[in-house]
């Protein structure tokens, strides 16, 4: 869902283009100087017609987006572009992303830059979702936060006064791989490494939990699901949760617990105002009674694990913007970019 | 020891005062704008006599080395005061620090710039020697770091170009406090956390892992030194496994696996230019065959567990200003400090 747009009456320049580049759908948005979405729009990513056709669409959605919303061409001062990792943001340059094979070492930011006419500012999608945040989501009271994006993979952005924490190889907020357990026996993530934060709380981890939670069990309602063929996902965890099954609950939980151990490193380490939660699997946030049960134990197992002056005042939170997150950021990076260079 | 001493004849002004308290000795160092130290004391701490006699003292020492130096107190712009935390560094508050319990809750930056006449930089011990081997050190060629400070405690301090991480409570890089097991059976550090990089890779964990590992043994060299009622301490440890004591060589080398699951962690959150190790407990750094092993131990375990982009471009080194990056860091933050306000 797109956030609220604002009138073009009340909007306030310059202007600025957001896109949010993942695996199935590119998000645009078109961003006033407060952070205001005065035009949305999304497409269909077809990865596999190549990176240079994504680019050629953009500049037609641009074009689009500010017809739409009745502004001057030359009121847009800036682009920014989120993708998903690895990266060379200097370079502009993607990598390698997993899931976008058909993208591979493209100079997107360039390419955009050429397709949309704008000069074009990128940025890995989770950072700039944390700048989203940052800018004007949960985190806009805030000097400092750690954004955790929780879903297929876990994600992160770290933003300290005005550094956002990319790192020298554009790695920098790769959350998901600090390491929680160091055991033999810990599980692996997507990326064949035992024991980080993402081989036990992304949402295949849950999904594994709950497997092997439920055995051969056929009498729980989670069980009663999976024995009709249906797929076991986050969300049908997190319905069987709220309708009472133990077991889904105490999955849950656990996601939670691991979460926490994560959260527990990144704030001795960074010192934030503020630790948010955003991402597909935050179990419904604050709107639902598991979203609210998952965020209490992170908070319950991460709070006597802190340095005293820490406990009670680090905030640990959801992050507020949903998907809309990371284009609403990269249009804030791209506004931060314009100040630092006009 | 002090870093060789420049000549007055080839000092750059302006001076800075640097003060780095610990708690036995307090280091002062009067440095020029290049980093180079120009004249050096040290005196006991002497805490049971309190924080305010220990800022008079200060004064007097900051007057002695200029006097020593033959440099003008006018072209000394400021000092910068190191100190172990807990502290409020906005506030210039010391807290309550466990090896200072004769000085709590006292404005050391205010007394210290009434006794020293100059304006006070005040900063985290281990985040100055940071900022000290960043400007002048180990680091001085890199953009952002990660220092690990190893000894009694395990302290940390963060850079990211302009960017020291002090956090918003003071409480940021605190390296030593990161989770690095979260087993019900992990060790407990001194400030009773279970699990932590301290609990794991401190001096006590160090000793604690040989006791443990010779058990009743009188057959090894190290056992031989206990029977005859020695205190196995880390360099007595690092001693005898440089004579080839197996069971010394494999407690240290252990030790290295744990400070290498937590510079994972740090590495994946910053994505560092470099981790440096410093502190007492180093074995002697590259100057000892001990010291290189522990560091390749350290480079072994890391490596693989690194995302690829971050496998063979973050370095892992041993700091290189030893004690003397308390003092020397703090006048480098009343450098910047200066640089920021004038």
């Amino acid at each position: 869902m797109a956030a609220e747009k604002s009138t073009i009456a009340t909007a306030q320049k310059p202007f600025f283009v957001g896109i949010d580049v993942g695996g199935t759908n590119i998000k645009f948005g078109l961003v006033d100087d407060n952070g205001q979405t005065l035009a949305y729009h999304t497409i269909r990513t077809e990865q596999d017609k190549g990176a240079e056709d994504a680019c050629s669409r953009m500049g037609q959605v641009v074009r689009k987006l500010v017809e739409e919303a009745g502004v001057k061409m030359s009121d847009v001062a800036r682009a920014g572009l989120a993708t998903p990792g690895p990266m060379d943001i200097a370079a502009g340059m993607l990598l390698r992303p997993g899931n976008l094979p058909d993208w591979w070492d493209f100079p997107i930011r360039d390419r955009a830059s050429h397709h949309t006419g704008l000069p074009v500012a990128f940025a890995n999608d989770a950072n700039a979702a944390a700048y989203g945040e940052f800018w004007c989501g949960a985190g806009a009271q805030y000097h400092s936060l750690v954004l955790l994006t929780l879903g297929t993979g876990i994600g992160g952005g770290i933003i300290v006064g005005d550094t956002l924490i990319e790192g020298e190889h554009s790695c920098g907020s790769e959350c998901g791989h600090i390491l929680v357990n160091p055991a033999d026996d810990a599980p692996i993530d997507s990326l064949g490494k035992r024991g980080s934060l993402e081989s036990y709380a992304n949402a295949s981890a849950l999904v594994d939990r709950a497997l092997e939670a439920l055995g051969s069990s056929t009498v729980t309602s989670l069980a009663k699901r999976r024995a009709t063929g249906e797929e076991i996902t986050p969300r049908v965890i997190a319905e069987e949760a709220e309708r009472g099954d133990e077991v889904a609950r105490q999955c849950i939980m656990e996601t939670g617990y691991w979460l926490a151990i994560g959260i527990v490193s990144f704030i001795h380490t960074i010192d934030p105002d503020a630790v948010l939660l955003g991402g597909a699997m935050t179990f419904g946030g604050n709107e639902r009674p598991v979203g609210r049960e998952f965020l209490q134990t992170i908070r319950d197992v991460v709070r006597p694990r802190l340095l005293e002056p820490l406990r009670e005042t680090v905030r640990i939170e959801f992050a507020s913007l949903g998907g809309d997150a990371g284009y609403i950021g990269a249009a804030g990076l791209a506004r931060l970019e314009h100040r630092k260079k006009r």
